[in-house]
């Protein structure tokens, strides 16, 4: 059995987490070789960015050795998160094991955090490329990214994206426009796609540092080294 | 305050809520006379299609009369859903106040069987889309439908189509514009849209009759009904 983990931990963007693992237990109907789980501390209700709760189908010590581990990202609750020892540890236990490493969005600041993204090619949510450096990583502008076992995915719903082209890695081109059958995705945004010439990126500068402000605001040192 | 309320029940599918959820709750933060809440029958895990278990912020007593409702679809549990009159006694009763009743995938059915769509244009999920008309709907093969106050979308991912539209019409251009760009809604499926001529909606009836035999073993005329 080999096990597609998700990371649950207080506050995360919800539907970081959700794209992925629609997409990817709906790999695991087709392929019974994959079983999805959600990994939390304990069995408790975990918070998200939307009033929705959530609780873990596994703790992490049930799943030490996970085949696939992904990490979903969010706003302050994220940068809080790269400061959490506690955490960074469990992942990098698990990424040690396992064959391939993911996150979405911000969470790739995570794995940063966790020593994951030295010399890797990475992404994440376009106002945070910038950090991506301060890892040792090289930002890339791409919906998703692979470097080694290392996959990480643009904004919140670049995950659904980034989690068909696992499928199709895993499981081939057949299976993945299956997966994408049953889950309706072909994409039909109201006002389009999105017009990147017209997006300031500078501009929300100042949004992300007050998201390091306030998520950071016990660990100076770590403050210091991302604002800087 | 107006309430967008999503509905709870055990075993639907976690990303027909969640797509619209992130949606909507976004825009809640760039409106705040609008807030998003997820409603049960008490505070207690419900189980998902996924091994995510999720938790309601409030119970239908606190919440008896919002804004907007929306429901959302999934399998054999949503089919189950159709004959459960207390469930569906609670969306009438929320329906008969609101200003947007919303389905997303099978969530139609639902809304469906609490009398909700007769004489009304509807969508779900592809493969369900010819059991419409037994609740006296209209089936319309379209990413997502409005007829009066209610606006129904096709499978799944079907939801985040819909929330934006729906974002769109409560907020205008410039905040969905922005929505979008949070949420990073910039579509890139590695194989491309579905392209529906390949796809052979007839030959999926033997499972959708499978559902409707395992969800209603108990509501034998309405399993009659929906399969003859």
């Amino acid at each position: 059995m080999k096990d597609i983990a998700f990371v649950l931990y207080p506050g995360f963007t919800i539907l970081d987490m959700v794209g992925p693992l629609q997409v990817l237990s709906a790999l695991a109907a087709f392929d019974p070789q994959y079983r999805t789980v959600v990994l939390g501390e304990d069995g408790g209700p975990v918070g998200t960015d939307t009033p929705l709760g959530v609780t873990a189908s596994h703790t992490f010590d049930e799943v030490p050795e996970p085949y696939a581990v992904f990490v979903p990202g969010g706003g302050v609750p994220t940068i809080a998160a790269l400061g959490d020892e506690k955490l960074l540890d469990r992942i990098r236990a698990m990424a040690d094991h396992a064959e391939i490493v993911g996150s979405v969005c911000t969470g790739s600041l995570i794995l940063g955090a966790a020593g994951l993204l030295d010399g890797r090619r990475a992404t994440t949510h376009w106002m945070c490329r910038h950090l991506l450096p301060k890892f040792g990583a090289t930002p890339v502008a791409e919906r998703w990214v692979r470097d080694g076992k290392v996959v990480t995915a643009a904004g919140v719903a670049a995950g659904i994206d980034m989690a068909l082209f696992m499928v199709q890695e895993l499981a081939g081109e057949d299976v993945a426009r299956q997966v994408q059958l049953l889950i309706e995705y072909d994409p039909q945004p109201p006002l389009g796609g999105i017009d990147w010439a017209d997006v300031d990126i500078a501009a929300r500068r100042p949004l992300v540092d007050g998201w390091l402000q306030a998520g950071l605001a016990d660990h100076p040192e770590l403050l210091a080294d991302l604002a800087g």
